[in-house]
């Protein structure tokens, strides 16, 4: 059975490559800079976001988001209540966000204009690696609760990443936080990753996560066709 | 693609099955209690298990474990200093173990006399779920750092256990942990589990935990066949 399973997953992850092409081609033309995160359960992507979207509407940014879960809408109703557009992926038990997922809730959606797409995958470590959703920049996050290992206990994931943040800066000193540890084994997995220390409960880091997206928000829109006059 | 995905899936959860159902029945003649440790990423499977093989020790029970991981050996390393026979499970990028690699890595080990085995399953919230590994014993571990809601986002996982270990019940008041929505959600999850409060760190609930196992161990010596004379 496994030479054939292995054949399956190539076809699977070849053919969600290729959709994934098309939604990056379509995000360029939109001039939308789409961020997927990831990491693993409770790590605080949602709580992360939520300060975020805060911090983009100051800058005047037009946000959105899509919401994976494998069950319930508790982070998309989290997230709706600041006003945002929202929209929720259940995955039907499945492991990981796909690009046909993102495809088929795009169809009428979000509203526009539209600056910024935030997508939140699915809370694991392993499997959202190898599916490309078409986004510009892909945020691991690492909490300083679950141990500085995890860049290389999951490589995969921390290496397909281009920035990781730190989360729950506030609880580092309660879980004796090794800073150099942590730092030394994102890089191990990803070469010049960019690092970001947040608290979703102080703010710390969000100007800088901001600064970081408006850098990337400014490629997007240098590297994307003319808009239609 | 889908549906041919689909069967193929079931194909293999059922290979699984029948693979876990004989281990089981195997586990039973050797008068073994097998123990599935399975969790997110950095609840503490690893710091836990430290501090039950020394409990299990004090009791005069002869232990052994199989740790599985998508890279790196640094929890059997760790483990393996605690003078136990350890050994790791590769999983080669897969997100989960099955019962096939549990038969591969049982040909010649442990050394008997053996009482109890603790399978330290990948970090994954989602597809461990499905992979029965012949245990007679799946506990589930929810720190206090990852969130109250967890059995309700990842239902199949906690579903399927037996008992839930609440783990770093030190960091609890940290992180503003609220035990009364973490019972209510994993009973709504698995109707009647048992829940074990504990902390690697203070040895919290080690008592009870080695208790809940003698109990799952005289189960276990019931239900085998007799001994061969």
């Amino acid at each position: 059975v496994q030479p054939r399973i292995v054949e399956i997953r190539q076809n699977v992850l070849r053919k969600n490559d290729e959709l994934a092409r098309a939604l990056r081609a379509r995000f360029l033309t939109d001039r939308v800079l789409v961020v997927n995160l990831v990491s693993s359960p409770g790590s605080g992507k949602t709580a992360w976001l939520e300060r975020s979207l805060g911090a983009c509407r100051t800058r005047g940014w037009h946000t959105a988001v899509l919401v994976g879960d494998v069950a319930t809408d508790n982070d998309a109703r989290r997230l709706a209540a600041t006003g945002v557009p929202v929209r929720q992926i259940g995955t039907g038990g499945l492991c990981h966000l796909d690009a046909q997922m993102i495809v088929d809730h795009l169809r009428d959606w979000p509203p526009r204009p539209l600056d910024l797409l935030f997508i939140e995958n699915v809370g694991n470590l392993v499997c959202p690696a190898s599916y490309d959703l078409g986004e510009s920049l892909r945020a691991v996050l690492l909490s300083t609760t679950e141990g500085e290992d995890k860049p290389l206990k999951y490589p995969a994931l921390f290496h397909s990443a281009d920035v990781a943040l730190l989360t729950k800066l506030d609880l580092a000193a309660a879980c004796e936080f090794d800073h150099a540890a942590a730092r030394q084994n994102l890089q191990a997995a990803r070469p010049g990753i960019r690092v970001v220390e947040t608290s979703a409960r102080t703010g710390q880091g969000l100007d800088d996560w901001l600064d970081l997206l408006d850098a990337s928000r400014q490629q997007v829109l240098a590297a994307g066709p003319a808009p239609p006059r």
